[in-house]
């Protein structure tokens, strides 16, 4: 178990990921202007390195691994945005990746990591145990194992995106009133409350998940970490961990304002919105920030509010059902 | 006949889209430095306001006509993308648009500059005459015709996309040896050229069009404006003019370093890639220019290439034709 990140991390993670990661575009006035009352800005990850904010982590966890330790390489399990994003840092920085999968992951994200050069090894998501395939293979190899969400360098360098936020929003004479942020372990969400609360501690932030699979939205209201129960699925393969993590959780208890959930019909209508209105591809998972503006969850009426749209990677099957409603 | 515009031009049209048109991404480092051996930039116009660069000249045009005389609005004919500018451009400046448009232009392109507030007129594109019809318009109601791309204030707008890219890149450390232009009248392109030649005065410019619509290609090899044979029809449909333009060609003539051709599956191949790797729709007429890297018709090797993605307002039947073969 690692300690949480302080903001001295995710500033030095940014600073690590300069001219490694982009600097995704924060798009202000488009049609959800008119259609909210408010102003709403939108974060692009889709155009990130990978398709995925998963890279900022993946490359400053792996980028934080002493220089003398690197060559017995790194293990990573993921559902595949983090596989793709530790495979490409491990790459970019000449160490052996091997990469624990559910083998009904989508084909584009198995691929993917194939393609950046990192052992695949998938496993049954219904009866396989990724930690312990995980750890077991981390062991034997003396390879530094990446979570995807309970880890120092990796919630410090999704908090970047926080401090993007920031940034291009002050650009524009902005300060978000508030933030959604989707949410599996809560890497993502935790590190940009970290960031955000530096520069604008009255923001409120949220987490946005698929109905059924809202676990940080019920702990954060009962104030313990509550389980999804097991074997359930959704179209959002990006957003499936159980509970949030042992190390985001209680900084998401400590500064989030609460969570919203979103169903699938509500993800593909947002998916379809994006391909019509912003001319992006975004992935389920990747969507339910959006969802949740468009599905009028969240009040943003006379408010500067901030979503993450978070990744990109999906099959083409799975975006037909969305380019079906647009 | 308006005269051809300079430079300052240029410089003029960047200072009136601040704030108003995009700065969209000039993405470096994605999966077509391995592929070509170079360096490829792709200047993404589809995350532009209204899909496409032509919201650039467009405002340009109608922020450029003296106030009083705004009252009585603008005319424009265009297959769509300069219809969507004009009509986003005038209703930003208060105006009223009235634009005549192809019966059979995507219906996503008809919608959207309807949804903009603009008066839609459509004629048969293969029986009618959309100049006679526009220029009736313009006569009657005392509006300004705003043409496509035969205006000087056009053309300066599009060369906005010219400086910014020259700019980007410099901020990256490198100047482009190359840059792949779509084209149809050529507004893009000569604005393009005429920004760049001042900056970069080696850097060769390059048309890039649907097989069979190769007037560009063709007038630039003969030195004098061809025309596509009547009647043709091509996947493209935002890049149909039968000619150069008088004002763009003499421009086009004595800048460019040649014309490009593309097949429509070429053009799909690089929609269904965009997709996959930039996570950003293209539409076909967007794609030719990514389409003629991918299909190794200009040798990129050792050199940096500049390459226009111009819009990505595309139907969902089309999309899905690309989706196919990602």
């Amino acid at each position: 178990m690692s300690v949480p990140p302080t903001y001295s991390d995710i500033l030095a993670a940014a600073r690590r990921l300069r001219g490694v990661s982009r600097l995704t575009p924060l798009l202000a006035g488009t049609a959800l202007d008119d259609l909210t009352g408010g102003r709403i800005l939108l974060k692009l990850e889709p155009l990130q390195v990978t398709g995925s904010f998963k890279v900022r982590g993946a490359y400053n966890a792996l980028d934080s691994i002493e220089p003398a330790r690197r060559s017995a390489g790194v293990v990573a399990f993921s559902s595949g945005n983090h596989a793709q994003g530790v495979a490409w840092a491990a790459r970019r920085l000449g160490m052996p990746a091997a990469i624990v999968m559910p083998a009904d992951a989508p084909r584009m994200k198995l691929d993917n990591t194939r393609a950046l050069g990192a052992e695949v090894i998938t496993y049954d998501r219904l009866t396989g145990s990724r930690e312990a395939i995980a750890k077991e293979l981390a062991e034997s190899r003396g390879a530094r194992l990446v979570p995807s969400f309970d880890d120092r360098q990796v919630i410090a360098g999704q908090g970047t995106a926080g401090l993007e936020i920031m940034n291009q929003a002050g650009e524009l004479g902005l300060t978000p009133d508030q933030v959604l942020v989707c949410c599996s372990g809560g890497g993502l969400v935790s590190g940009c409350a970290l960031a955000i609360r530096e520069v604008a501690p009255h923001c409120q932030l949220y987490t946005v998940e698929p109905e059924g699979h809202d676990d940080a939205r019920r702990s954060l209201a009962s104030g313990r970490r509550e389980r999804n129960p097991p074997g359930g699925s959704s179209l959002c393969d990006a957003l499936l961990a159980p509970s949030p993590g042992e190390l985001t959780f209680p900084i998401m208890h400590s500064l989030l304002a609460g969570g919203l959930a979103v169903s699938d019909h509500e993800v593909l209508t947002a998916m379809a919105w994006a391909w019509r209105e912003l001319k992006l591809v975004v992935e389920p998972g990747g969507a339910v920030a959006l969802a949740a503006v468009l599905a009028g969850r969240i009040d943003c009426r006379d408010r500067v509010t901030a979503v993450i749209i978070s990744g990109g990677n999906v099959d083409p099957a799975t975006f037909s059902a969305a380019l079906a409603l647009a």
